[in-house]
Parts: structure tokens; C-alpha cells; sequence
């Protein structure tokens, strides 16, 4: 059993070692969507998350068309502040595939208006525009463990 | 409504800087117990934190039993990766209190031993020591939030 996380164009190296981290901790894979925002041989990203890169199951893409090709017939979940349904209103199961956007921006407008029934939010306040990439990345995964009552080996 | 996280001597500024952006987020409380691993005036952690810092309730503190004499009658919940209760087993309400240690270390085992049947973990694989610590405190509140349908304002 293993979930997927998306991470289209992510800019800044801590968050995605830090969601590597996660991925490690959770059986959960990882596909990363070029262009990235910092190499991957980085002295920067290794020490964010360089202790469990080796740990985790990663897919290197040009495109999300390129993610969905590759992954046809898996359910996307599409991350953003600017949708009305909640994470939690959804029934995650095995092999689904959750994606978030780049820090500064999100997810294209174009992406979330092509997916609108699988588009989630995470709820807040208005005292911030977003959360963190990687808390984001982590309430969702752990939310759908708990759906599947942490199916972790 | 509000919950609350306590950091005993976090470590990492940009931890606690993510932090305060995921309680400016969902009207949680923040409460810092001293020594901490660096300055609240430190660039760092303005870096880190700094949009989100003037949003957030922020007490601090000299010791632990500090927070417990300041709050007396409110429930605490002490995370751990050494104990077996997971935090989905226990119903959070209004008020409840998250206790969390250093990055590098967790929290006091004396602490631990005193409150066992308020300690909680957060399942994962074998594959990392922890999560990381930002990570942990945005599950465990938004599984509370959850909890309590998402009561934000």
C-alpha cells in the first residue's frame, strides 16, 4: 500500500527534503515535476533531507501531462487555498496521488479548473495566505493514513 | 475555540518560525518554554516567520511546570516517538494543549513517565527517527480541528 505525492515546480529545497522526510516515514513515494527551484545534488537540499533521500521512491518528470501518462488510471487529488472542498471530505484509498503546487503560487489556475471535483483545500484562517508546502504535504498524507488506518509496514 | 502547542526548547528557528505560521493559520496558541536554540529577535527566525509572528498568541516561559501552573485544569497531550498511543485515540476539545520537545532529542523522559496516559505518537515506518518537528505539530492540530469540524474564523 503506498499513497503519492505530486510536487509540480517546488522552489525552495528545505520543504521538499522535508517532504522526503515524510515519504520515508510513510512508505509514501515521490514525484517531483521540473522545473525545480534548486538541484537535487545541492549542497542545501542534502541537508534538509539527505538522511532519508536514499529511503525514498522518487520519479523525476518534465510535465504533470508526463505524471499522468505515466500513472494512468490513478486517482489526482489537486492541493490548493483557492478551492472549496476540504481534504477531508474525501475517502483516500491505496495508490491515490496528491499534488501541491510551487510556494508561491500554487497549482495552475488551468490545472485546478480541468480536475474541479478532485481539487481540496486545506481550511484556515484568513491571518495567512497559505501554509507551509511541506505541513500541507504532511496533513493530507496523514490524513488518508488515518482513513486506512496507517497501513504502515 | 482555540488549541494550543507548547515547544519545550525547540532548537531549529525555522521550525518555530513554521510553527507560528501554521497557529497564525487556525487561531492556535503558542507557548515557548526557554532555553531556546536561538533569539526571537535572530534573522532567522524573522526569515522564517516574521509575516506570520504578529498574527500569533506567543507566551513564554522558564520551564514546563511554568505552562502547567499558568494553565491549570487544561488537559495536556505530550507527543512522542517512544510511546504506543496514537493521537487519533484520543477526542481533543477546545483548549487542549499539544506538548512537544527539541528537534534532537523530544521531550524529557521524566516528563513522559508523569502524564503516560496523555502521551501520543505519530505512526510511521522505521525508516526515520521522527518526523520533522513543524510536520508533527500541523498534524496533530489539524487532526484536532478536524476532530471539531474545522471551528476557524
Amino acid at each position: 500500500m503506498a499513497f503519492h505525492i505530486v510536487l509540480v515546480n517546488p522552489e525552495i529545497p528545505a520543504n521538499t527534503g522535508n517532504i522526503a522526510r515524510t515519504c520515508a516515514a510513510t512508505g509514501t513515494h515521490l514525484h517531483l515535476v521540473r522545473p525545480l527551484g534548486f538541484s537535487t545534488d545541492d549542497r542545501v537540499l542534502k541537508r534538509a533531507g539527505l538522511d532519508y533521500w536514499h529511503a525514498v521512491n522518487i520519479t523525476y518528470y518534465d510535465s504533470f501531462e508526463e505524471v499522468e501518462a505515466a500513472n494512468a488510471g490513478a486517482r489526482f487529488f489537486f492541493a490548493s487555498t483557492r478551492v472549496k472542498n476540504r481534504y477531508t471530505d474525501f475517502q483516500f484509498r491505496d495508490g491515490d496521488f496528491f499534488v501541491f503546487g510551487k510556494e508561491t503560487a500554487g497549482l495552475p489556475q488551468s490545472l485546478l479548473d480541468a480536475h474541479t471535483e478532485t481539487c481540496m483545500t486545506i481550511p484556515m484562517t484568513d491571518k495567512v495566505r497559505s501554509l507551509n508546502l511541506a505541513n500541507s504535504a504532511a496533513i493530507v498524507v496523514f490524513e488518508a493514513l488515518r482513513q486506512n488506518d496507517f497501513p504502515l509496514k
